[in-house]
């Protein structure tokens, strides 16, 4: 499959470690480099020395070109459901955001995505596939976001099938070895809380 | 590939008529029906029972359940590439806002549109693909737009390749088959410019 895999990117980005975890299930050796100024985006597939953005494009790009391991469903409609879902993460979701409509909205979308889990530990069945590895911000980033601000979204007691499934995504190994280290993101979103806004 | 696929969407929509036309492209029967309250959006497709939703999530299903006369390239880079200026054209372009940083967001959209052109008749090559059908409103509905505004963004002069892909586009025959009466749209616009503002 051609030279090593080369992924620019920031170390506490979620999109990022999207591609990271990706290429980590398929078991393709990578290396991340710091944010090059030539691409205007992060994260960057570089494979064969051709650049591939938008990480929901570059994880299309790993599955068709690593085979083993997929992360989608082998169905077409699967295939359908599990692409509406990602869209959904990334369309729906502001989790920064401190207004009330947006966190009205946040909830909507857990909502929704309580509902998508269909009684599954993943939302790739017993696998993590591509709706987790694009939710990954809602199982280790959010929880985060709760502890700089002290609101809580996403609570056992709310929705508790979504804090299950964050629990066993952040708990599973291959994951952990593609998440940043949590007290340097605290730090990150807690500085950013005491910031004055504009 | 099952029981014919029956496409819920409305005449004058562009993302309807994406559906549409990738159905023709492949040859499959399909049956427009009008806006099902079941579904909160549009386009839907619905085959053998199932309903996607989202136009390019739809037109992922589509090239996947029918093989014949692809719609994407072969090579993993160059769907990476059609997916990216397909979402691309989904995120940047505001046709109908009146603003003028719209306008000029609207100008930059069809610069990097007019490049990602490389020299070919279409964004498919010789024929049409995924990114002709996702930018179907550039090319139709834009000039109407530009009618019942009277504001021009794609001119000849300006955008000259992007200006000849809008006219074979509009021009090739199964595209025609899916395109509604320019009369009736321009009609749409303009009592649309002519209502208050709010």
């Amino acid at each position: 499959m051609g030279e090593e895999a080369k992924v620019f990117g920031t170390w506490a980005s979620p999109f990022s470690r999207r591609v990271e975890l990706a290429l980590r299930l398929k078991g393709v050796p990578s290396l991340l480099l710091k944010y090059n100024p030539v691409y205007k985006k992060v994260p960057v597939l570089l494979h064969n020395g051709k650049p591939i953005t938008e990480s929901l494009v570059i994880l299309e790009y790993i599955e068709e070109t690593w085979k083993n391991n997929p992360i989608w469903p082998e169905d077409p409609y699967g295939k359908a459901m599990a692409r509406f879902w990602a869209k959904f993460i990334d369309d729906k979701w502001s989790p920064e955001s401190e207004r009330e409509k947006a966190m009205e909205e946040a909830c909507e979308c857990l909502k929704a995505l309580e509902s998508a889990l269909n009684g599954n530990k993943f939302y790739g069945g017993h696998t993590i596939g591509l709706v987790d590895i694009a939710a990954n911000f809602i199982g280790f980033w959010l929880s985060i976001v709760q502890e700089a601000t002290g609101r809580e979204l996403l609570s056992a007691h709310k929705f508790p099938l979504l804090f299950n499934w964050s629990h066993d995504f952040v708990n599973c190994g291959i994951v952990q070895e593609c998440l940043p280290p949590k007290d340097k993101v605290l730090a990150i979103f807690k500085a950013r809380v005491a910031a004055p806004s504009n």
